[in-house]
């Protein structure tokens, strides 16, 4: 059985702005530590799959970045879409390259800006996931247990009855609900976060695309015939341009017999926004998580990121402060899902110099 | 009688970093509108003191911003103090050198960094203070009827039968009161603000000086006789040098038997801290008060200075936020008195680029 890693690297998270931008997307920041939020999703794939089994897919502004920060993968394993066609198509285009190579492959798809912690307990998870797969010619999507009732996520709902060790039937997907959802979810035992990791076979997922979804179908075997001709990238801009923008989900999840759910036993956060981020830093005593050149004086529960110019606080609390190159945001901690909406503005204004 | 108006221009205004520094403190700034504070002290001159009797005294760092701002007065009357020290030898030093030039001269004491509307009532007041000074050998200060129970001034008690129009014998000096204290002050109806600003003859300053302050008084005496010599510069400097840093409040105001007030019917405000900007900036339909470069979403009650980078804030409210060149204010309103803390452990700290 060959693993191979698709990571998906093609947003920009608008969410976290003004430091994300679309040269220099969430998942090619240092939100945590050292490392880019992709350089972690490759490092924590070592030990269970080579670098020349990592592919990542992603566009022309974000090229050179994913290029520069993950240089010891092959250069070809770099795929540029040339639009954004959401996550079906991404993954269809994934899987025809791949094939290619290796036409029994086995694909994890993973989203490149997700936090996870217990490294042992992820690859565990990701190698009885991938064994089911490809024995069972399954599409196994990645579940985590529940701990609150987030309204953030996405839910996917389970057969009970488990028909391997940790492996469930998949009944539903939930998009995100309400508060009450979430909570009568949680409560209920049998609906896990969808963490947006799933692994399958090449020709599983191409199978299910050609049953559920059949113009796309139809246009990756058009680009898969060209691959290696002179005519690949005028094809590939042809066909891909005229692909609908649907997501994987939404597109073959929630229809395909096939699909199973593996609980992964890690710590897992989409870290879908600012106050996701504070969530997950490390707080000193005034429940604080500071970054860069910060004073504080009176300040509570608070995150701020300042790493250029000082940045003062005074009597104030439950704030996130970015203080980026040129731009600041100051935005309530539980208002962090509206940052999405300063970008909206700028996009209807034109004002691309902060995008 | 000839007016001569002396505006002290020395202080920092700390509390407006991080807009106000050392080399631009608060007058040399465009708080309001087109002017800098120091620009429109001495536009509402204009009517009743020529130029050429106009003196601005301050200090090294802020010599060329004055004489920039002000070009339209002679430079011999920008008076440069070697050392700030305080505001009874700073007016002591102005006054020597004005009666060099004339010895009748009737001078009126100015801060920099103040609003006035009514410019009307302030002439009026002005003259009519200038006159009973000149006739009664008086010193007349401006008292501000209080139209609320401020703590952040000091305050000043009278007699209340009246010794001319509109002016009163003054009885006590009180400092900044606690909020009580400060009711009961408005509710007497016989204390007034104090504005800063006074009026009189320079023979009657020093001659007080002489009584309550005798060693400032031969260290003026001292310098005066130096004025016009090779060596005043080291005069000055050796002499100004060991002078005590006592206030003009402290040093003749509270106990001078000469001091009168004269009711300013005009509105004014010392404009102490960003609150009180914020409090004096016209607001939009959501109480916020914006310079610059700002998106608000649902913010409320916050002024905002943002010339340059694009200042976002999302959900907050009664928040003063000053984006500067190389500094980041976030403050509550009610704490705007603290921002000097910043500035203490700048200067604690050494991080004089900043200040």
């Amino acid at each position: 059985m060959n693993i191979y890693a698709v990571i998906m690297a093609g947003g920009v998270g608008s969410r976290f702005w003004p430091r994300s931008k679309k040269k220099t997307p969430k998942q090619l920041l240092k939100i945590f530590g050292e490392n880019s939020m992709i350089r972690d999703t490759v490092n924590r794939l070592k030990g269970i799959i080579q670098p020349e089994n990592i592919y990542i897919i992603t566009n022309k502004l974000q090229m050179s970045g994913v290029l520069t920060q993950l240089h010891e993968l092959p250069v070809e394993n770099i795929i540029e879409e040339p639009f954004g066609r959401n996550t079906a198509a991404c993954i269809g285009l994934a899987s025809i390259l791949i094939r290619k190579k290796d036409p029994d492959a086995v694909t994890l798809i993973l989203p490149a800006d997700h936090i996870i912690k217990g490294e042992k307990e992820f690859h565990d998870t990701l190698l009885s996931a991938a064994k089911f797969a490809d024995e069972s010619e399954a599409i196994v999507t990645i579940g985590i247990p529940p701990t609150r009732p987030e309204t953030g996520y996405g839910y996917i709902q389970i057969d009970e009855n488990p028909v391997s060790d940790s492996v469930y039937k998949v009944l539903t997907f939930a998009e995100k609900p309400n508060y009450q959802t979430a909570v009568r979810f949680v409560d209920s035992g049998d609906f896990f976060w969808n963490s947006g990791m799933f692994i399958q076979k090449i020709d599983v997922i191409l199978a299910e695309m050609k049953e559920y979804m059949p113009d796309l179908h139809e246009g990756l075997m058009t680009i898969s015939e060209a691959i290696g001709n002179p005519d690949y990238q005028d094809v590939l801009t042809n066909v891909y341009g005229r692909l609908k923008k649907i997501s994987i989900d939404y597109g073959i999840m929630e229809h395909s017999q096939k699909v199973y759910l593996i609980k992964g036993n890690f710590d897992w956060s989409d870290v879908g926004s600012w106050e996701a981020v504070y969530e997950l830093s490390i707080k000193d005593e005034n429940g604080n998580s500071k970054v860069g050149n910060v004073y504080l004086d009176t300040a509570f529960d608070s995150y701020v990121y300042s790493p250029d110019r000082l940045t003062a606080l005074i009597g104030v609390d439950n704030l996130i402060v970015i203080n980026d190159e040129d731009a600041l945001l100051i935005c309530r901690r539980d208002k962090a899902q509206d940052v999405k909406k300063v970008v909206d503005y700028l996009q209807i204004n034109k004002l691309s110099e902060y995008l």
